[in-house]
C-alpha cells in the first residue's frame, strides 16, 4: 500500500476534504467508502469513478464535507485502503499546492498562471521561479513572486540548475514542478525522481511534430489546426502521458512566427487545465494514460 | 413517491441495469444506495451525482451489473426510495425507447436519427413517423421505418394531428417524442400531457432569436455564430428546459438561405445528443434546468 | 465624400500601405483600384472584397507594398475614390494605432490588452487607462501605461468622467476607445460622439441575455455554452453593431461565480481579437452590420 | 503554360463564372486580370488572392459576373494568361463536377456525401459508387446512384480493381475521385495517375496516427482529441497535402469502439467541407501545401 498526504505542517482545520483513489476493480469498493463518510458524519459533495478495461483497476474521487478531523477520517478510512490495497490521497478542497515553476524566456504561460493564481482562480502558491534566463524577473517581482535565474550552457552549469530544482523541492516542499516553457531538456535522472509530479506543455498536438520547431514542422506540412499538449515529464521526451489538448484553426496565409504567436493562447490555456486539475487531485494515473475526473 | 418502470413487456434478463434518481439531499445517500446495489449481489460500473444549490435536491445516476433480477433488485431498492422519498427509474443497459418522430418536410434531422438509429449508434426504436406533409415518406421506407401523414392546416386538422399523436402514444406505448423540425406548435394541452417526454430542436442559439425565421433573424442582427438548440417542450414556447446547444462560426459574407443550411449540421448533432441522452437515462429535470450526466 | 488619414503627425516613410474603402457598387472598382496600384509603382499583398446585397454598397481591403509617398498614393487614388464616391482610408500596415482604455475594477481585459500590446502582439499604443476605480493603477504600472482614475458615483462625477474622456480623446489623438469591463452606461451624447470609435465587450453571448448580470441569467436559463460579445457602442444599449462572439461549454454544476470565471477568458479572447482587427483596418461597417476582413 | 477547362460536353450559357489561377509573384496581375474582366464587361463578385512566401509564387480565385461567353472571355484572358505564364482553371459557378466515389463497407461518409448532394448542397454529380464490397448498395440505390462492387482480395483482384477505376474516369469524364473510407491503398500508379484530383478522409488528425487502426493507437496514447484530416492522395502513404482537419473531444472513458463512433461525424464532416471546396475551386496547389479560398 502506497499513500500520500498533504504535507503541510499546519493545515487549517477544514472540514472540506478531497479523497482520491485508486485499487483493482471488484464489487463493494463504493459502499465500504461511503460508509467511512456516513462514519465519519460527513456528506459526499462530489463523486467521480471509473473502471479502467485497459488495466482492470478502480479508481475514484470523491469530496466530501464533514466534521471529522483529519486523523480521525483518515483512522476510518484505514480499514478500507488496507483492505482493497488502496493507493489514496487525503486532501484539503481548495489548499494551494506548493508549486515551483521553471521558465526560461517566453512570457505567456508564466503570466497567465500567475494572474489567476493572484486573482485566485488557480489553487497553488509558488516559492519561487526559476529560471535560465534574467528576463521574466520583472514579471516575477509584478506579481510578488520570488524569481532565481541561473544560466543553462554546458553540462556543468545544467547539472548545477538541476540540483538547485532538487534543494528548492525540498526546502519548500514542492507538490508539482510546471516546465512553463522552460525550454532545456531535463537530464533522465530529474525526469525519474520528478515522475507524477512534473507537468510540461508542449508547443504542437502530440504525437504529431514532436521535438524541436513543431510549429515551423505544422507550416510546412500545411496543416489546418495547431494544438498544445500539457503531459507529466517522462525521460521519454514529448512521450509522457498526456493530461490536456487544445487546438486552434489556421490557415495557409500564417507564417511559422504567426503560428507562434496563435499558438500561445492554446499553450497558455492548456497548461493552466492542466495545473488546475492536478492542483484539485483531479489527474489520476492508468498505465500511461491519465484519468481527468472534472 | 413517485417511479417510473421499463415498461416493455417482456424487457429481456439483463443483468446490466441504470438506475437514475433524485431526493432532499441530506447525509447517506450514496451508501445505502451502494449497500443496496452489494446486497444485490452487484458491482458499480459508472456514478455521477450532483447536489443543487438551487433546489436543496440530490440527483444520481448508476450503472450497476448485477445478477439480480429486476424484482430482486426493487425490492432490495424500495426501503431506500421509501425512506428518502426518492423519484426513481431503473431501466436496462442499452435498451432501445421507445420513440415518436413528429416531422414535417425538412429531412436532415430525420435522416439523421434513423441513420443513427439503423447503424445502431442511437438506442431508440421508432414505431412511427407521422407527419403533416408526405414529403419523408421515401426517407422513412428507406429506413424501414413506418410513416404517416395528415395535413395540419386549420384549427379541425390540428386537433386531429395531435389526437393521432395522442393514439399512437398510447398504442405503441411510446416513451419519447421528438419534434425533428415538426414546425407546427403544439397545443398547450398537449404540450402539458408530453411534459418531459418530448424533445423539440430550435434552430436558434436560445434564448436569443426565439419564434419564427431565426436564421434571418441572426443575418440581420449579425451574429458571428449561430447556434441550435434541443429543450424539452413547454407550453411556454422556446423557453422549454434546455439539453443541449452548439454554435458555428459564420461571418458577413453569408446569406439568410446559407445560414440555413451550415445551421442544419448543428441542428443534427444537437438533437441527436439530446436524444441519445434522453435514451439513455442521463437527463434529470431540477426545476428548470437539466442535470446531464454524460 | 468622406474619408479619414492617417493622423499621426509624423507617420514614417514606411512602404507597406492598408486601404480600406466603400462604395455603391458597381462593375469597375478593383481595376481602378488595381490600376492606381500599378500606376504607383506597388504591389497588392492582400486583398479582400465582398459586395452586399443588404445595402448594395462594395468594401475592400488591400495590402499594397509601394515605394510611393502617402501624398503620391493619395494623388493617385483621388480621381478614384471621387469617381465613385468612396469612404476610404489609407493607413500604414503595422502602425500602432492610439488607444484608450476605460476600465473598472476587473483586470482580466485589461491585462490580456497591455500583454499583448506590450509583447508586440496588438498593434496599438496605450497613452492612458481611465478608470473608475484606483484598483488597476499597478497593473497599469507594470505595463508602463500612465493610469488616472476618478469617481462615478453620480450624475456629476459621470459628466466630469466623459468630460475627461473627451479632453484625453482630443489631447491623445485617440483613434480607439476600448471599454474593457467599464462597468458604466455611456450618456447618449458620448456614445453619439464615439459612434464607430468605441468597442466594448458585453458579457454574454448576444442578443441573449442583455443587460445586467448576465451570468446569473445564464445560470438561471440552465444554458450549455456562455458566451461573450464585443460590439461597437452605440446609444441603443447592448444593440451596437457586432465585431466578434465566442462561447466556451458550461454545465449544470457550474455556480453562477464559476461561470463568471470561465467567462472571463472568452471576453478576453473576444475583446482582443475585435480591437485587433480593428487597429488593422479589418472592419467596415454595412448598416449596422460588421464587414470583417480577417 | 498549362490550364484546365470545364470538359462538359455542353456547358449551360451561363454568366457566372468563376477563375483560379497561379503564377510566379510580381506587380500588375490583379490589375490585368481585372482589366481583362472589365473588357469582358463582367463584375467581380468574390475575389481572394495569396502571395506564397514559401514558393514565390500568386494565386487568386475570383468569381465574374459576365455577359460574355466562354470563347469571348476566354480570348480576353488568353494573352494576360500567356503573358504571366499561368496556371488557370475557369469554370461556371455552382456547375455539379462528376466525382467518383469509391467505398468499402463503411457507410457515414457515402451516406452524408449523398445526402447533401441530393439536397442540392453539395455540387457533385455522381455516376458511380465503386466499391469492393457489395454492403452499400441499397444506400446507392435509395439516392439514386449507380453502383457497382467488385472484390478485392489479391494482386490481381486488386488491379483488375484499378482498371475499372480507370475506366470509369475515362467513360465518364471524371474530375474528382473522393476514397470516402475506401479501405484499401491504392497503388503507386494509380496514385500518380491520380495527382491533384483525388480526395482521402484519413480517420485520424494527421501527422498523428498514420496508418492502420488510428482509434486504437488514439486510445492507448491517451490524447484528449480526436480527429479526422481530409488531404490528397499521393503515392506517400498518409503524406499527401491536407486539405481539411476538425477534432473532437475525448476522454479517458472511451473504448475504441466508441472513439470510432465518435470520429464518424468528424470524418463526415471534413470529408465533406473538402469536397465542397474542390468542387468550388476554392483548393489550389502551392508545393506540398494547400491554398483554401474559402
Amino acid at each position: 500500500m502506497t499513500h500520500e498526504q498533504n504535507t503541510s505542517p499546519n493545515s487549517p482545520a477544514t472540514h472540506h476534504w478531497v479523497l482520491a483513489l485508486s485499487c483493482v476493480d471488484q464489487p463493494g469498493i463504493v459502499h465500504a467508502i461511503s460508509g467511512a463518510v456516513v462514519e465519519s458524519g460527513g456528506n459526499i459533495t462530489e463523486s467521480q469513478q471509473f473502471s479502467s478495461h485497459d488495466t482492470g483497476r478502480f479508481f475514484m474521487r470523491l469530496q466530501v464535507q464533514s466534521p471529522a478531523t483529519r486523523e480521525r477520517f483518515e483512522a476510518t478510512l484505514q480499514p478500507i485502503t488496507e483492505r482493497y490495497d488502496m493507493t489514496w490521497k487525503l486532501d484539503v478542497v481548495g489548499r494551494r499546492i506548493r508549486t515551483l515553476l521553471l521558465a526560461s524566456t517566453a512570457e505567456h504561460c508564466v503570466n497567465d498562471l500567475l494572474f489567476r493564481q493572484r486573482g485566485g482562480q488557480l489553487p497553488i502558491e509558488v516559492p519561487l521561479i526559476l529560471a535560465n534566463h534574467p528576463t521574466l524577473g520583472r514579471t516575477a517581482e509584478f506579481y510578488g513572486v520570488p524569481f532565481e535565474s541561473q544560466p543553462v550552457t554546458n553540462p556543468e552549469s545544467k547539472a548545477a540548475f538541476e540540483n538547485r530544482v532538487r534543494a528548492v523541492i525540498a526546502e519548500h516542499h514542492i507538490e508539482l514542478v510546471v516546465l512553463a516553457r522552460y525550454m532545456q531538456i531535463l537530464s533522465p535522472e530529474l525526469c525519474a525522481e520528478l515522475n507524477g509530479m512534473a507537468i510540461n506543455i508542449h508547443h504542437s498536438f502530440l504525437p504529431g511534430f514532436k521535438g524541436a520547431n513543431p510549429y515551423r514542422q505544422a507550416h510546412s506540412r500545411g496543416v489546418k489546426l495547431i494544438g498544445a499538449t500539457a503531459h507529466f515529464v517522462t525521460s521519454d521526451l514529448d512521450e509522457g502521458p498526456i493530461i490536456e489538448q487544445d487546438v486552434v484553426r489556421v490557415d495557409h496565409s500564417l507564417a511559422p512566427a504567426e503560428l507562434v504567436a496563435l499558438g500561445q493562447d492554446e499553450e497558455s490555456r492548456t497548461l493552466r487545465r492542466a495545473v488546475t486539475w492536478f492542483a484539485e487531485n483531479r489527474i489520476l494515473l492508468d498505465g500511461d494514460r491519465t484519468i481527468i475526473f472534472q
